[in-house]
């Protein structure tokens, strides 16, 4: 029930054309209709000019090309999050425009060109993080920001990582990406005052426990100025240093 | 040694004026003083505008007494960070003009006053996390941000979070501090659109493990949006949510 | 050896037709036989209404195969849990009416239609989370429940959760299954008050660590009237709804 | 803004005495203050008939003394659990009657007779079991129910907890409590066919890890109809009994 | 109800001085007495010449002293292990006479002297380790069995291990005690063939996880012929260890 | 180098056959001379009247039927464990003859009949762990045990067990393989005065975490007499309890 | 650039053969040059006189093929480790002349004879720890070193390491490789005064939890000397018992 | 029995001051003494020019005091580590001339001056990993090694480390001492080519879970040239930094 609706309520109700039990009853229902229409709302709020997503795994192949089809219909650069080159080809035999990013595991449903605002750089350590930082560079470019690319910058050889000294320090946000001890988190965050956003790659081996040694170290980071999300969430990242972005950049 | 120092030196080199060998010594040290260089730099640009702040546990109070005077020659507003009553008696006992936050567990040194910008939310879950929260309440007013609590917003009583949607639309950035099942950011992020930086507190017993289950809830938020602190990392979320508040007002 | 069998064999005493000696013979293994005979009581009580039900993880094809078919000469609706279509194609080709239920990776043998009483309510978070729900919900139907399913109602979307107030409120027990922050059986157990079941799912990744993250945050939850059962336990979460739910069904 | 309200500002509009444009700025904001009155009716729904309970841990003396001031005002038999000695004496010294029961940590602010309704059977396996069972009894006979008990009735020695099988049989909700290998659960559910709800305790030492290995025994029960709340949690898990055998008993 | 009392029974019904119903009535009870039974019978067969034995931990002084009073009135040499001064005190209070070795945190009260059969080996790595072992050794000796002491013999000084080898040879069960990495039962067991019970204790620190890293080491043993028991149980692996010489000693 | 070397070593120092150099240089090497000469006295002791076994995971087929061949030069009724099928063909393509149980995973290579002493009661909880318990029943038969076996005995069915009774209480050691919950060995252990060596498997799902939660149950049993293996270790509780065994038939 | 191009590059500069401007502008890159120089500096440094070595695990088959055809071409022995045959492969059918060990799962890329210094012990527990022994052996020859190896020494049969008493005494560091219960490197630590590195291997079942069992052992090791790396890391051990024994070595 | 009292004895043997029987009887204890032999000898080597050391943890007062009493009565610098002021004040007590070093938590008894050779560079993070820091420091100078300190160096002022650039690459062995997040030793092997020995400290809070977070970190290095010591572990690292930095200094 949205506004028009309630306000044609109102104004039926004022002209006698319905009975006030009646609109009670209507209205009675409104701690939940009324959340409904509150969800519309949100719903715009939370999308605000965002790329819908659809997280892949664990659906079944129909149902990712059932959720992005109707997604589609409404909405340009849905996103499809861990997608296999199979739901890839599943989506393009459903007829829908598509790109495939297979570095990424993303496809983009519905590609359309997106003039990036502000800046988000994005780091990362090792060449086995690229996958999870390209997810986050692609996503952050469909949400809207322009983003900057500075990968295999490991602390191993601090040179590759002071070299983007510039960049960093002009980024409304950064996404560091590492695997193995993720110590690239803390260094950057010791270089430069901006938000950085820290992404564990399962990238490691042995006792790296999937991502649990760097997300641990990130968490414990001696630097201020670090938060984490999970375990290779490039989206996730994104998304955040995306809200940072467009924050600043619609406030400039 | 800036770009006009190597220009000189070079030309020092053509006229004759500066020989090979002396010339090679002295761009031999580059790297260090290059980087000693930009340290400064990198010191100003960490530490712009916003407060020094001195970690406690795991120092002696002479050490914290001596840091926090050392700071305070050159520093207002020197925050002192899990401080027990020890701490601040000791550093009152140093003749530091201060204010000490029992609940917060905070001593503010050389006490300023600052004009807070933009808007940070401070949600929390439960009465014992207030601590936490206030940690970074005071963190993020100390650091030039204005800054609006709601605090006992815990999700086994929706309306009271529900309540405050229109102050986390209008944040900046948001700080959600829960024990326990950690919930609440994922709840808050579903709300609004805005970045939600999560504190696991060590709240709970048994099983929440002195906050990892909550720190794990919001690592899995399903939410995005959503990024994570250290256990109980008051300081921390304060200080990420400041650089992001600050960008924006900035940029304003 | 039942109670009149027992009083058989004190009555022959009594008559003389038995001697004292042969008699204490009998009654010596009694602490077994007499156990027996608890058994099969005991075997009523947990089984009175139920069908029955085989664990088919960790069974070869043949094992269950064979199971099955001997419950089923007893019991109709018996149920083969964590089935895979191999096994539901073995125990087509043993000649069993069966039906196979893929998405809960149930099958029921012998399947007899069941009247459901009262009101067992199946909330799910996500898409990824149906199969558990519908390992519940189904188990939940064969044991003889009136069952209403609620999916896809994740906290990152409190409308549609809230939308589902009634039902809540309607129901004797409410299985609620959730992967990834594991947040909705808090939020379900703050709106009513009725005992919440919870299945934590091995949906997510990372630090989800295949549903411990869940399966925390619900033993952890800060609502009263929350237990918990294994990781995608559907089944278990539903043998104790259906307790319930019969229990109040059978008072009533 | 309750119903008689709303029928106010309907019939204010249907009578003309109110226009529709501001009737329509009042109900605007009804998602919130809607949400504020069904928090009401949650908040009876959730509390019905059920005493209030303030846990202490993480609570200063002062806030728990303000807290259950405040509740008792509006309710007898108010529940501070997890209370220390120092708790129960600084509730006295406020002037509120209680009653303090120092084995199971409980204070009972402003104590009601109440006649439990039902049956539910508490039963523990070892003397140090004792605190959590209480804890868990106590509740359930605050909250109206009729409770027996059968402590040290640990799996090491069977015929103990044979018994008790008659009062198994005839509980509607079976509390089982239980440290160190967190067998009885499992024990108990395969007696007789109700719900088991299982609380782990923190007893054992070594590889018991304060209450894990029990919790994770409960969790895994071969036994179907067992579910588990948080370690030492005998509030949680009365809580939960009780909503289970006050169903049954309203409805009979 | 023993033997002797069912032979009378059935005589009375015999003879006519016990009416059937009446017989069947007490039959009746049975399986419960009839476990009862059982149950004296297995405490005799669990308890057959061993001395009784209390926890103290997680019990209160009162709580202990009323245990070992009750044992203490039918049997000698009962122990209270992990027992401090303030509990051996009590003890004393009570007017129980009682033995404290405080080294092996235990009380013998009512010591008799025991003669001890057989051989158990007791060999421990570490001056730290001592506490456990002596649990174990002053256990096994109040069991009635005839133990020898091989203490610091740690991995790291082979020599000393290798300086026992007759001993172990000739032992019929071998408790050995290690912290720290837990080497020892895996070197003991690849020197001789008899059963070694391994004892994992909580010295060490760091990864040492209060005995986990032990506890793995034993578990994980390439020489056939170690088990393990918890984390600092001395009393367990000696009941153990009785249990076997016990068996060995009677057969020859 | 023996004793008779050495004192003939010695003689020939005396009577001036040996210079007192190469006295000196033979009895340098004494140490490792002399620990080789152990070497093979440990060698028979360890390998005393039992098979040789070889674990097969981690190893190439190819290095299993080289080790075997080896062996079975040697010795008959080599056991492979954990073998695959691949690996008893290869074994059998080798020429050697042998036995497979596939069941249990075990090859025995030169099978030759055994006479087994004594009695080893291997008891198991469900059909799922009939693998582990068959890898433990075939090594103690080959190990030159009597053994009897009692399966499916969880303590969900209680009866079932208690029917064991007298077989329990004839065996010299009692080896209890469960998965799940793990409760089975307490069970044991509180029925009959008999060593109980438990095996965990990795029988389960979700918070069983392959075996670690009826390890830990095991670890923490309430019962003593319990001793643990490693999760799925069969081939190492039949190895020991085989030591019992036949110490205690020697010693008959 | 090197030193020598620097000091030619001033050179030129001195003898007018090169522009301030155009040297400028080539130094004008020096802060990263620089750091690029000091890069070169450090790599022969750390790669002074060792192979290069590229991790496979991770990188596609192309990205590895690349970077090695890239190092190639200024390396002999590039070492590839944890190489699939598939690595393998593409290497040769890129060209490159190359050695596999498929043991070791090393590719060995322009190999070249190295006269090995010193000398490196490599000592291994088990037949199933040779493939990372293997690892460890083969980059430490490659990188230069003097490798002896003493394999299959585990602790149940010490007699085997004892053996090998000479060579431990003679080595410059000593690498023990061992899974399990992970004793061995304690046991060579407490026999000889050398630096030994351990690496605990993912050999085991169970509660070796792939190889945490084994770490743990070697971190809590009685006997000081030992450090550990990752579990299966052979390279990373290799590694710096490379740079031990080249130090020594060089500095004799 | 030292090798010199062999040849006395084979030489009164040789000429006839010595009965062969008589020289037998001293010899057959060989195996043992021999043993003993070689562990004197193996003693001397491992403490060859090297501090004994007493770990105080888990030892009682008296058991320390009388450890180091003894072992001051054959060495000087007698190392006690772990000692709190208790113990320093009765070895004090006791007599026995010391030195106490409450920030590292040593008491160095019989102190003697030591000439240190070679260098070993001492990097620590934070102000809070001193202790441990200084317990590597003095116990690698009383092991006889020249030690160079490089404190407060963490990676979030990367500057500081990078001014000890020099002292990093003349160091034989570095011990770097980290908490938190651990990131130091990848940095510090970046940089030079020296093997790293890496500390994880206790420091930390939440995450850091007392160590482990900087342990994996170390472990996971994605630098070759590190490898780790347990937690705290301060004495373990300087006594391996000091057997490869003597090694380089005595073959110098």
């Amino acid at each position: 029930m949205d506004r028009d609706r309630i306000r044609a309520l109102l104004e039926d109700v004022s002209s006698g054309r319905l009975a006030v039990d009646e609109a009670f009853r209507r209205l009675r229902t409104l701690p939940y209709e009324d959340i409904g229409f509150a969800k519309v709302d949100l719903h715009r709020a939370i999308r605000g000019g965002a790329a819908e997503a659809v997280f892949c795994e664990g659906k079944t192949v129909e149902q990712v090309v059932a959720v992005v089809t109707r997604l589609a219909e409404h909405h340009g650069n849905v996103l499809a999050t861990r997608a296999s080159g199979e739901i890839a080809a599943a989506i393009g035999a459903a007829g829908l425009p598509h790109r495939y990013q297979a570095d990424a595991r993303l496809v983009v449903v519905r590609p359309e060109p997106v003039v990036g605002v502000g800046l988000i750089a994005l780091v990362s350590a090792g060449t086995a993080d690229i996958p999870v930082a390209e997810e986050a560079a692609v996503t952050a470019e469909v949400l809207g920001n322009h983003v900057e690319r500075a990968y295999d910058c490991g602390v191993a050889g601090l040179h590759r990582l002071l070299d983007q000294h510039q960049l960093l320090t002009e980024a409304n946000a950064i996404v560091v990406v590492a695997g193995m001890e993720g110590a690239l988190p803390s260094v950057v965050a010791g270089l430069v005052d901006r938000p950085v956003i820290a992404v564990p790659t399962s990238v490691g081996y042995g006792t790296s426990f999937g991502g649990i040694a760097a997300l641990l170290a990130m968490l414990n980071s001696c630097a201020p100025g670090v938060s984490v999300v999970n375990i290779d969430n490039g989206y996730g990242a994104a998304h955040q240093a995306s809200q940072i972005n467009r924050l600043v950049a619609k406030a400039g």
